[in-house]
């Protein structure tokens, strides 16, 4: 009953074996080998276009650099207010960008295309002593477990191009947004605008695969100079191509991002059956939050449940009762439904 | 053939393995798990004392936080004017130390004691417009593949200690230096004087295990955010641990760097008897340099061989004749002698 | 009629006199010169302790330097949602501090002693990825002309102390705040539990006098590093000295800022009168925010009153009506009660 | 007899005077005032095309401010060995880069261009591990008084362009060079390839009059953010404005360049015919560095003259002998011809 987050879970066998049969042999290190090569072109394949990417070693250390190669001095990005890039990564994006976030608010963990063209307005480009925009990134699958339509994803990039600033996206789970939205990679990406991508792969089975993919490779150029410079250069690259091969061999990661889903899908279908429990947010992947008595927080801990009692919102104060608290519950590729079932039960 | 570089290897078997056995099951993540706790004791043991650790992705990230821990504004660390963090880390140490380096000349490879007293003496503790002395670094074995005996590291802590200058220690390539001196972790770290160490696996047979050992665990609370804050904080954490692991288990590590040392023994001994051929510098562990005819390392390459030609040190102008070149040649665990009889039989 | 800025003003005689009787002669430089040394005793006498004093360029310069002498890795400056260094130095406060600020909400532009409780909850010592409380900086006067009374500054005080934060004022408008308490600067600040200080004399009278003040001296010393690496150590630092040593002789700047704030009193007496004004918030120093009608701000414009319409603070989108504008009067050492009188006069 | 620094020096009645005729009065503050822009339309005048002007804080400012403006990640900026930007600036170059500094030999504290080439090829566009060439900053005159020829200047922009490089101008002490040199600024910088310059008041008769001078104001867009992130933009700027105001009235500046200058002149001359000393390098500025027995030196001190004792370069560890001292002698618009004259009855 491990519901504490996708990235307890350990690596899908078919990644392992993957990468275990890249140990034997050599290969040119930092990036450059064929393996490398491959697994580069197989991104331009899935996006459908030629893209560059960059692997590094965290989603923190995808999303930082994403956002620096982006900056200008003074510059502000905008995130919405429970952003991971804000929340956190312990001011990691401030860290290498030298810039600022300014959140934005919005219902279900989404950015509110009203409130972000109203925030930009506050920050022109010749606002020296304020600040001025610089770029904007949305989550997606977002914190809280919802999901941009493609509709969404339009509008905020609409207003990030009205206003000339580039579109990041952090996918940290994309391959749960993507299969929830029943979408193709081009589609819900550099199709809707989006200029930057975080594309993670850690928590849908893999060890550590974290990949920063740049649609247009001429603004690529930077990026060698910036990751290098951020300790963010595998010398043995090919073991982090590798479990990209695997993830992405016979649609493999598509598959555990589904799974993941449903069993997601399980959770919030037993949790509205559960007398006194019920969903925070309408969530839509592998992410669900559930409003639950104190009681039965404790009775699944008891008998070994593990997930996160999760910090109120500020801009919901009244969301849980006295009574009552906020959890977390991630699946991931490794959840079965056993799991879903024996933690159902033990909250009623 | 392959001497470019050991991290052209792929990893040890016994390390592949260790690792997919962990690919099952669940964790707690961010270096919490029982795994990573295990192993943290593990290096405790192997140090014989009680020692903070912290994975990083990069040997770049090692030093580059190591130094930035130890830092304060305006100061200055003082390196070999050959080593890594000052030429092979794109700056990465003085961006996130926000500190510059000094480089101290030495021959072979090392810092030279004289001058290294020299030049701290031009950067006193109160030298508000110069700069002030803030940290020593060395790396262990060399960047040119020597080894500073255990009364050289002597002489260079004692400088450190008398201008209560932390000593920092890159132990990219640890192992080697270690067995080829035949001497113990403790002896050859803080028994010496070294206050924090990066401690490679990479290059002896891991994929990707990299650590910072702090020798006083009341010196390493600020780590934890350093590293955070670098985006260096792996989520799978246990999948570095699972490689220290392997890496430590039954003395696996000191196997694999002794014959690493040792191929690169039979590659000294037979350039030896190369014609035109000899050795640069008086290598003592897995990186040999020589400086061959140019038409011999081209024979080689023409033959599938596969090495670097290396700058020409700047304080060495005239190291090689005009129609000589310098080559590193590399060994790692994964070298055969198959490869280094082969190899010499290329070059004449 | 100039209510732009108190930073529109030039400088008073006395202190342009004092600084052109300082033009001959040789001094040392670099902040050593017996006059440097002399103000420095001066900020101590006025101060009624031994304190540390750093000239710097700018106020903002103060702030920022101020707050990355007190910052950690991961660290979150509290201030308040309207505080200068949040909104109007471009970001400076974070780059020199690699920190991030966090925003308290408060009314009349002083934070909330309660909001600033729950906003430092959420910040606590360990947590790594989400960052950790740092350093709380309160503006006295504040942005909106506002004053912290003293039991205002002991309640957040109390919270930086109860939570070992340091406690920063921005002091840009010191001297207002001051006389409009009627209190001394002991009392003001250490005495309160203030940690450092912003010390502004630009906008009072000086041309360019702005000081950290640090209260222990023992917390000062790297303060020296910091200022200079940020580029801010005056060589001939003695022409910011014999300004302060003209504003601090006989008074003088409690005499201007005396001057200042009346003028102010005299601005919101009479916009009370003005039909269809009214005073935004209820300030005590030299900076009132009347609400009027855009006709009336027309009409003075057009008559050469120079001033700022305001940018409306996001926690009060209904303080302004349609036909409305939110305005900015700041007064000065140089505004007369001819100008008031006159721009009074305009408005209706 | 105050032969320590220029900067120990006040400032000439005549800039004293015109900034205090600008106490009174109101302005717009930031830059933007009327007398700002008249100095910056001077500044073009002078310089015989349109320019765009920064005034900053500091010498260290202009410089640390100018190169990060033309900074990328992993760059390096070449300077000469005993440059001020590395010699004496607390790391501020670098701090604001991010970026780091290659010294590079040369005779007379003058890059010597061979030495320049082959550094800038050791740092190839495409070196990612190594970092790449950014930027080459000259200082003129240079830190040991020596000047470089229009020639001198035309060979290193060759080389700075030849390889994409801009290239910068420390002109600290710019107006004696150019009086040195008996040219024109436009001859002396864009003309010759200077893409931007640090042009310093301060040290020949102004308090603080320092300015960043941006030849192509197309590339100047950035500064302004850059500038105020640093902290660097004063409130009441016309203050700086006046005083380049006087400083450029009636050619002023250039009076009091020559002043200084021919106060060295009859130094050298003098110190020729003093037993036992000789001039270290062939200034031609109001710089002196002579070489003396300890005994004059102290001799000279005790009765009262003023100037440093200089370290040795590290490149001339022979330059004066055991009995002897290098020191620094400075003259500046307030050196007196008695001051001279009694400096050297001291010595001999």
């Amino acid at each position: 009953m491990f519901f504490a987050s996708d990235n307890w879970a350990g690596a899908h066998y078919k990644i392992a074996e993957r990468l275990l049969a890249e140990a034997g042999g050599f290969a040119t290190a930092y990036g450059l080998s064929e393996l490398d090569q491959k697994v580069e072109a197989k991104f331009s394949e899935i996006f459908e276009r030629e893209v560059s990417v960059f692997f590094v070693a965290t989603g923190s250390a995808a999303n930082s650099l994403s956002l620096a190669s982006v900056q200008k001095p003074g510059g502000i990005t905008f995130c919405h207010s429970e952003a991971h890039v804000a929340e956190d990564e312990c001011g990691s994006p401030d860290f290498f960008s030298s810039a600022r976030l300014a959140t934005v608010k919005g219902d279900a963990g989404k950015i509110d295309p009203e409130a972000l063209t109203a925030k930009i307005a506050r920050f022109p480009q010749d606002a020296v002593h304020h600040g001025r925009a610089a770029a904007v990134t949305i989550t997606q699958a977002t914190e809280i477990g919802t999901v941009y339509s493609l509709d969404e994803i339009d509008a905020i990039a609409a207003i990030a191009k009205a206003n000339s600033l580039p579109l990041h996206m952090d996918g940290a789970r994309f391959a749960n947004a993507l299969v929830a939205l029943g979408t193709t990679p081009a589609e819900m990406t550099w199709k809707r605008g989006v200029d930057i991508l975080s594309f993670g792969g850690t928590k849908n089975g893999c060890w550590c695969a974290e990949a920063i993919v740049v649609f247009d490779p001429e603004k690529a150029k930077e990026m060698h100079f910036i990751r290098k410079r951020a300790a963010q250069l595998f010398s043995k690259s090919r073991f982090i191509a590798a479990q990209f091969d695997g993830y992405f061999q016979d649609g493999l990661w598509l598959d555990l991002a589904r799974h993941s889903n449903e069993m997601a899908d399980r959770l919030r279908a037993g949790l509205e059956k559960v007398h006194g429990a019920r969903l925070a947010w309408p969530t839509a992947s592998n992410e669900v939050f559930a409003i639950i008595p104190k009681s039965a927080a404790k009775a699944a801990e008891d008998k070994g449940a593990k997930f996160y009692e999760w910090p109120i919102p500020e801009s919901q104060p009244d969301l849980v009762g006295g009574d009552e608290t906020l959890i977390r519950l991630v699946t991931s590729f490794a959840t079965t439904e056993a799991d879903v079932g024996n933690f159902l039960a033990c909250l009623g």
